[in-house]
C-alpha cells in the first residue's frame, strides 16, 4: 500500500488547533489556559465532541468525562485499536501539549475515511479528562479511570478551598460513582498509541521529525527539611555553626549532579527551595527545598533515590545540622511495548521520515492505558523543547507528519496479530 | 593601688539588669524585647535616668534621646574618658546584650564613689539611643550623633508604615534637628571604653574570663539575584538547562567557603534565598539570596567581595544563568587602639582574670565613637555564644569581672597622657 495517500491535510490541523485556542480559553489567565472544570474546558468538551461527529465516529462523553468517538471496524469482536490524548492545559500552557494527540486522532479518522481505508478493528479516539496537574494532586484523571487506576482515595482529595475532586466532578456533569466502576479489563485493548509533541530539545537538536517513545519516564519526589541553629552571623565562628540553609544549598548540588551524572537517561530537579529566619546577620535554623528525580530506567531512580538520600545526609551532618527526609510519591517507568516501538518506527521508514528513539521525561495518559494493551507513543519536535508555556510551539509541518506516521501506525497495527503485554 | 578593693557589688548588677528586664519589656513581644522608641523603651530611659542620679551623677537625655551622667572629675578641663553602650534590643533579645554596659558603668561610679576614688578626668556615661537595627534602617542613632556621624539622609528613612525616623524621634520628645548638631569635635575624647556580652562562643570555648577586643569586623552585603530560564524538568537535559536555583544553590556553598577558607578573622553568611516559579516539575527560573561578609581585616574582606564575585559569577556562567550582583551597603573595620587594648589586659592582669585578644564579629556604638578619641572595647563570655535570643546568657560572676575591669581600666586611662588616635 501506498501510504502516502494517507497524508493529513495540514490546513486543517493547524485550523483545529487554532479554533481550540482562539475559543475556549481562560480569559482573565495568562497564555492559552483551559483547565480542568473550567467553564472554558466544560464548553470545549462540546468542540471535541462535535469535531469528532463531523468525522463520522459514533460518540459518547464517559462518566469520568472522557470525549469518546469510535470507527467501527469490519470485526466489531476484534480487540479495538485506541489513541488519543488530552485538550485540558497547565496555568499559563501553551496550544499544542496534548492537543496534537487528540486533533491528530480526528484528522486520522478522516484520512482514512476519505481515502475509503476500512480498518478491521474499531478504533476508539478519546480526548481524556484532565491530563495535567491540578489543585486537587490527581493528574490523569480521564485515562486512570478507563484504566482502572482511578480509586476512591483520589477521589476524596480536596483542592485548596476543601472541594472534593468527586464533587467537582458532578459539578462539571459527571458520575465519579461510574468513573470508578467503567474501567476497561487489561488485554482488552489490541493496541494504543498516542501522537504528542516531545516537550524538550533532543529531536530538534538532532534534526529527526519523529520520536519513537521508548519508555515513560518514572518519577521519584521529595521534601528535604534541614533543622540548625539561629545564631548571631557576626560572631559565630564558621566551624561552630549549624547553618540549615548552607547544608540545603549544598544538598541542591548533590542534587543536580545526580542528574548530571546519570549513565542512562535521568534528570533531578529542585524546584523550589525556603529558608528562615531571614535576616542578612541571623545564621538560617531552617530550610527545605522540593526536588524530584525522573527516569525511565528503574534500576537507575532506585540507586539515585539512595545516593541523594546518602549525599544530602552527609552535608547535613557535616554542619551539624539535622535533615528529615520526605517521599513524596513516586511513579514506576513504563516502558513503551517493542513491537509498538517497532511498528511507529517502521510507518516513519515508510514515509521516509527520519526517527530517534526517545525516553518521556513527561508523564501521558499512555502511562496509563499500558493496563490495557501494548502502549506506544509517537513524539514530533517541539520548537526550543519550550512547554508548559505559552511559548510552546511545533511547526504544523512537522505535526502533519506526527500525524501521518500515527495513521500508518494504526493501519499495521489493524493488521499485526495481538502481542503480549510487556512486562 | 590594690584594684581589688573596687570590685563590684555582683548582686547589685544583678539586680539592675533583673530590674530592667522584668520591668520594660514589650508585654506583647518573645524574650525580653525592648525596641528603639516603644513605650516599654522609652519608660526604660526614666530609669536609667534615676539609676545615673542615684550614683551621683549629673544628668541630662540629650536631643538625640542618649541618657547622659557625668562624673565630674578634678580637672574638668581635661578632656573627658567616656563609657557606656546601650538598653535596646532586638525583637525577641536577651537580657545582657547593650545593657552589661550600661549598668557595669553605673555600678563603676558607684565602687568609684564608695572608695573615695577620684578620678582626674570627667567620666561620662552614656545609654545611647536605639543601638539595634530598627525599621529605619539605622543603627546606633544615639552614638552617631554623638560621633558626627548622623545626617539628614538617615533622618528621612522610613520605617514600613512611611514613618520618617525624625518624625519617630519628635513623637518620642526628642529633637531630630539638635540630633544632626550636637556632635562632639574628633579628638575631644580622652578615651572610650564600652564593655559588652560577646555575643559569641569564643571565651566559653577558650575559657577566658575577658576578651580584648582588637578590632570592630567591617561588614559587605549583597544581594545575588540569578535569572535563567523555566523548562519541563522532565524533558529539559541537565546539560540544556538554565538553572537559577541551581546556580543560586552552588553560589551559597561559594560564600560558605570563603569564610571557611579566611586566614584571619572572617565570617560569611548567606541569610536568605528564595526561588520561582517554585514547583516540582519546572526548572527554576529565578532565584535570588541575600549575604554578609564580616571580617576586622579590611584586605580579606576587599578580596573577599572580589573573589565572591567571580566564584558566584563563574557558577552562573557554567549554567548558562544571568547574574546581577548588588552591593547594598558596606562598613569598613574599625581597630581598637592600641594602647587601650593595652590598657585592657594590664587590668585584666591586675586583677589575675584570664584575657584573650579577640575579634568582634557584631556591630558596636564603639565604632562610631573611635572618631572622637581612643576605643576599646571589654567583653564577657556569652554561655554556649546565643545573642540576640530569649536564652541569650552570661554568668554574673563573670560580668562583674568585666565590671572589675571596666573600672580597673578607666582608672588606668585617666592617669595616662593623651593618646593619637589609631589611623
Amino acid at each position: 500500500m501506498d501510504y502516502n495517500v494517507l497524508a493529513p491535510d495540514r490546513d486543517r490541523i493547524a485550523s483545529d488547533i487554532g479554533e481550540l485556542a482562539s475559543t475556549f480559553v481562560e480569559g482573565a489567565q495568562p497564555g492559552w489556559t483551559r483547565r480542568v472544570f473550567s467553564d472554558a474546558y466544560i464548553a470545549s468538551r462540546a468542540w471535541t465532541l462535535s469535531k469528532m461527529r463531523e468525522a463520522g465516529l459514533e460518540t459518547r462523553i464517559d462518566p469520568a468525562g472522557n470525549v469518546v468517538g469510535i470507527l467501527p471496524g469490519r470485526n466489531r469482536s476484534a480487540k479495538p485499536l485506541m489513541t488519543g490524548s488530552h485538550t485540558d492545559t497547565v496555568h499559563g500552557g501553551g496550544r499544542f501539549d496534548g492537543i496534537v494527540g487528540v486533533v491528530g486522532a480526528i484528522e486520522t479518522v478522516r484520512r482514512l475515511k476519505e481515502t475509503g481505508t476500512r480498518l478491521e478493528r474499531d478504533l476508539v479516539i478519546v480526548d481524556f479528562l484532565g491530563e495535567e496537574a491540578n489543585p486537587f494532586g490527581v493528574s490523569c484523571v480521564g485515562s486512570r479511570s478507563i484504566a482502572g487506576l482511578l480509586d476512591v482515595e483520589h477521589l476524596d482529595r480536596t483542592d485548596e478551598d476543601g472541594v472534593r475532586l468527586a464533587d467537582a466532578m458532578v459539578r462539571a456533569g459527571l458520575d465519579p460513582h461510574e468513573a470508578l466502576s467503567q474501567a476497561w479489563k487489561p488485554g482488552s485493548l489490541h493496541g494504543y498509541v498516542e501522537l504528542h509533541v516531545e516537550q524538550g530539545p533532543v529531536l530538534e537538536k538532532s534534526g529527526a521529525a519523529i520520536g519513537v517513545v521508548t519508555a515513560i519516564a518514572g518519577i521519584e519526589r521529595l521534601l528535604a527539611t534541614f533543622t540548625g541553629r539561629a545564631d548571631h552571623a557576626g560572631t559565630m565562628p564558621m566551624d561552630m555553626r549549624h547553618d540549615a540553609l548552607a547544608a540545603a544549598a549544598a544538598s541542591v548540588v548533590v542534587v543536580e549532579r545526580e542528574g548530571c551524572g546519570a549513565p542512562v537517561h535521568g534528570v533531578s530537579t529542585v524546584g523550589r527551595i525556603e529558608s528562615g529566619p531571614g535576616s542578612f546577620n541571623v545564621v538560617p535554623d531552617n530550610a527545605r527545598f522540593w526536588a524530584e528525580m525522573r527516569s525511565t530506567e528503574a534500576d537507575w531512580l532506585t540507586g539515585a533515590k539512595r545516593r541523594v538520600a546518602e549525599s544530602i545526609g552527609i552535608e547535613a551532618s557535616n554542619r551539624g545540622v539535622d535533615l528529615v527526609v520526605e517521599w513524596l510519591n513516586d511513579q514506576a517507568p513504563v516502558r513503551a511495548h517493542e513491537k509498538i516501538q517497532d511498528t511507529i518506527a517502521r510507518a516513519a521508514d515508510d514515509l521516509s521520515f527520519d526517527w530517534e528513539a526517545i525516553p518521556s521525561g513527561a508523564g501521558h495518559d499512555a502511562a496509563h492505558l499500558a493496563h490495557l494493551g501494548p502502549m506506544g507513543m509517537i513524539f514530533v519536535p517541539s520548537i526550543s523543547g519550550r512547554s508548559h508555556c505559552p511559548e510552546e510551539k511545533s511547526d504544523f509541518a512537522q505535526i502533519a507528519q506526527g500525524v501521518h506516521v500515527l495513521t500508518t501506525t494504526l493501519l499495521h497495527m489493524d493488521r499485526t496479530p495481538a502481542v503480549r503485554p510487556s512486562a
